[in-house]
């Protein structure tokens, strides 16, 4: 059984190309002038010369059209002009092009599925893009210990489809999981919808080969989940977004295919109801509890309007999908019910539908998973400002209404809120009919100064990459940010890779 | 429910006093005179008084008597001669102690509980102790988040009881719980008994606070679950052994404590019936199993002969202790009793016992987590090699009976195996009357070249410490070290934090 169908990841593709704005995307440097290109090469002739020594022909592009996709985010919000995609097939091509540009001085964009939001996987100006695309071999899958190793450009889907072949499935799922890179999802530390059932990318990669700015290839490729034998360098590279060394191969412990799952879609009253809810279901359902997604009415009545789909339970301000995944179907049902039947009790679940049948299942997780694109594609929505934010659950919703008030009397279209409430990840999105300074300056950096001031944190799954380096210093302290300077300094001493992202200028 | 008494842990305690060897354990400079004292400043009476002013007089220890226990580690096998032992209270107080000790080239060894086998938290010579005891607040506990912090000194054991209150529970749990200190089960990525469960501590533990050398605070103490904002810089601390910063506090996500325990107790005619009973386990018990400890028949008659207990099951050539924990008691012991049905129906379990008794399954719990110590107190057990490694399964029990192999002939009381087999973590002992080089030489390098060799980690749980610097490349490249060197130089750049640990002399 599979929730989230190719079928569903191409229709939504269909709609991003048919998307009513962003019809030319202007390049960053224009849109953020204030930014200065490094003191790195250019790239000439003699350099393309010597990556066709290093990969072969049919490995590097360099007609304009062909680069142009590589070089815009899928927000497309940010546009570098590269002029050149490497796609090595192996560690030790990617070995040779990194040790070359280093040596040369040449600025270089790791590109995985370029599926972030925050502008970190495309070049900000003109940085040779090195694309993992060609790097998507599944080297081994161990039934028995659950190890998956494989390289950088699998696709998350694709892996997870051949876990499933042996009974066992990826730790990690995600809207993007069609396109994204299990090497960008590495580098990125991305969350997703199973992170409350099997934790963190920290807890689940066992290994990591990764090459180094100067081409040495640092070979942490362990498959032990227990290995305590110095430093663990592994753990560095999770969510350095490729300015550390560049994500070769992973190995990750996969958990066995749950036999049985059900999805339960409720609406609620309120956000606090929503908290009581979760509190039940972390006591009820405990152990076979493997997602708590809430959504508020905007965003849930976004996808009903862009997708023309009728919503499986009665009008209400708030939703949330809940799913089980377990070993006993009939007992998976069994708390399901018992849960759904004292939430009702309570008065805290106004209406519910719960299933265990795939169609309706997939049905109910495009609700949910069809909100990021919804909103992007709703008519009068032609600006969208999306903020991926943890906080606390006491301040989780809070912020929405904030945003609210803040907005209010002014133009924009819609306000919500939806994330992985079991995870303290909000996603807030603000859409507007057109780009304006003015909302800009309303939001920013109102957003990130109020999650921070409650502890939160202002990049929870998508990572800082070029949009949010001026509001490291919310999340992390100073001298934090002094060592992470003085660890990029050990791994890439003269700046090659991934520059203008994570840290912020000095 | 508590699976381990306080009083289980007083009585190998008592028998740990009473051990029949090591009356006198020789300092670790005579027992390795080939070691070179670092080129650090000798303790003098203008450093105490320094020392005075930061910590109050009743924090420091210099009486030779008091100092003594925090210069030998609880193997008694290593022994510095430092001549202090610094208590601070609060993080403030560790930073002054580091900026002085830094800026006066004075070498420390952080220490916490002292449980560690690797010879990690002790001086190797005379560097000043600085001992996490008095840090020893819960600073909260969010019973709705999961979320613990506390200082670094804090026992495990009083954590869990703590939490326990509120409905939560450590995801962490070993042997030495009412003595190890969270700070130092974070300093060496503990592993422990619910690994199988809750799996690490990278994926458990959300912030810490660490002093660095130069008395810098590092305040990573974050308390979202997902947090990408730059480096993790918290992950270098888990498992670095003291050497790049002294953890003074943790914030770590705790699970609901569960609803219902089971136990079962299986005896087993050969260890490829225990791979399959761990694979019917996976497939049958799935999220509720917490725990496939394995031991083979010496390990389990040491116990019964050093603590006069009787075997719960017919005497096999192999054992195997199983945890569920869930939340719905009826639903665990119908899997577990499905699942033992099914082991017995193939043949592959000869005998069993199963109890959710909490008495009962205190005492299975004793028969795998009283090994450690019944085979150190056996009276012909006079040295004891201990092991901790990871192996691929089809490895994990062939190296006790290559060791058997090697050792046939020699005057050995006993070679065995046991440990965490779900997590493919062997804890190989051989006990041999009196300390002998000859033995030595056939286990070592041996075991940890064989280890090697089939992939597996020379230290799964208990990190390199001081005793296996020398085998750390076994485990892990010369570029990987290269880069454990340049973190080590960015971290403490004289090296005065815990020197002569995990990285090997160049």
């Amino acid at each position: 059984m599979k929730l989230h169908s190719k079928m569903f990841s191409q229709f939504v593709r269909q709609l991003t190309t048919n998307s009513c704005n962003h019809q030319s995307v202007p390049l960053t440097k224009v849109r953020y002038p204030h930014l200065k290109r490094g003191q790195y090469a250019e790239i000439s002739e003699k350099h393309i010369q010597m990556f066709e020594r290093i990969v072969s022909k049919n490995q590097i592009l360099t007609d304009p059209s062909d680069v142009e996709p590589y070089n815009i985010d899928w927000l497309k919000m940010v546009c570098g002009y590269s002029s050149v995609v490497l796609k090595p097939r192996n560690t030790e091509e990617v070995s040779e092009i990194l040790k070359f540009c280093n040596d040369e001085n040449i600025a270089v964009c790791p590109q995985g599925g370029r599926t972030g939001v925050v502008g970190g996987s495309v070049p900000v100006f003109d940085e040779v893009i090195v694309s993992t695309q060609l790097m998507n071999k599944i080297i081994s899958i161990d039934p028995i210990t659950g190890v998956l190793i494989c390289q950088a450009g699998c696709v998350l889907e694709n892996l997870d489809s051949a876990l499933n072949e042996k009974g066992l499935t990826m730790p990690l799922d995600l809207g993007a999981k069609g396109s994204c890179h299990i090497g960008g999802n590495v580098s990125t530390n991305a969350g997703g919808i199973r992170y409350l059932r099997y934790g963190s990318l920290h807890g689940n990669v066992l290994g990591i080969e990764a090459v180094k700015a100067d081409g040495k290839i640092l070979d942490c490729l362990g498959t032990m989940k227990k290995d305590n034998t110095g430093y663990h360098l592994k753990n560095l590279f999770i969510g350095s977004e490729g300015t550390l060394g560049l994500v070769t191969k992973v190995a990750i412990k996969c958990p066995p295919k749950p036999k049985a799952v059900n999805v339960a879609f409720i609406g609620l009253e309120s956000f606090e109801n929503i908290l009581s809810v979760f509190q039940l279901a972390k006591s009820e359902l405990a152990e076979v509890l493997s997602a708590f997604e809430m959504m508020d009415a905007p965003s849930m009545h976004s996808v009903v309007d862009v997708y023309h789909v009728k919503s499986p339970v009665e009008k209400c301000p708030f939703y949330a999908l809940i799913e089980t995944s377990g070993s006993n179907a009939s007992h998976d049902e069994e708390k399901l019910t018992s849960f759904l039947e004292k939430g009702m009790a309570e008065g805290l679940i106004i209406d519910g539908t719960v299933t265990g049948e795939p169609s309706r299942m997939l049905n109910l997780w495009q609700l949910r998973e069809g909100i990021p694109e919804a909103i992007l594609h709703s008519k009068e929505n032609c600006y969208v400002y999306k903020y991926d934010i943890s906080l606390p659950p006491q301040q989780f919703y809070q912020i929405v209404d904030e945003c609210k008030k803040r907005l209010e009397g002014k133009n924009y279209s819609l306000c919500c809120g939806y994330g992985h409430v079991g995870d303290c990840n909000l996603h807030l999105n603000v859409s507007i009919p057109e780009y304006s300074p003015e909302i800009t300056n309303i939001l920013e950096p109102f957003v990130f100064e109020w999650t921070a001031h409650y502890g939160g944190s202002i990049s929870a799954e998508h990572g800082i990459g070029f949009k949010k380096t001026q509001y490291l210093h919310l999340s992390k302290t100073a001298e934090s940010i002094e060592v992470m300077r003085q660890l990029k300094q050990v791994f890439d001493p003269k700046g090659i890779l991934n520059p203008y992202k994570v840290l912020p200028d000095v």
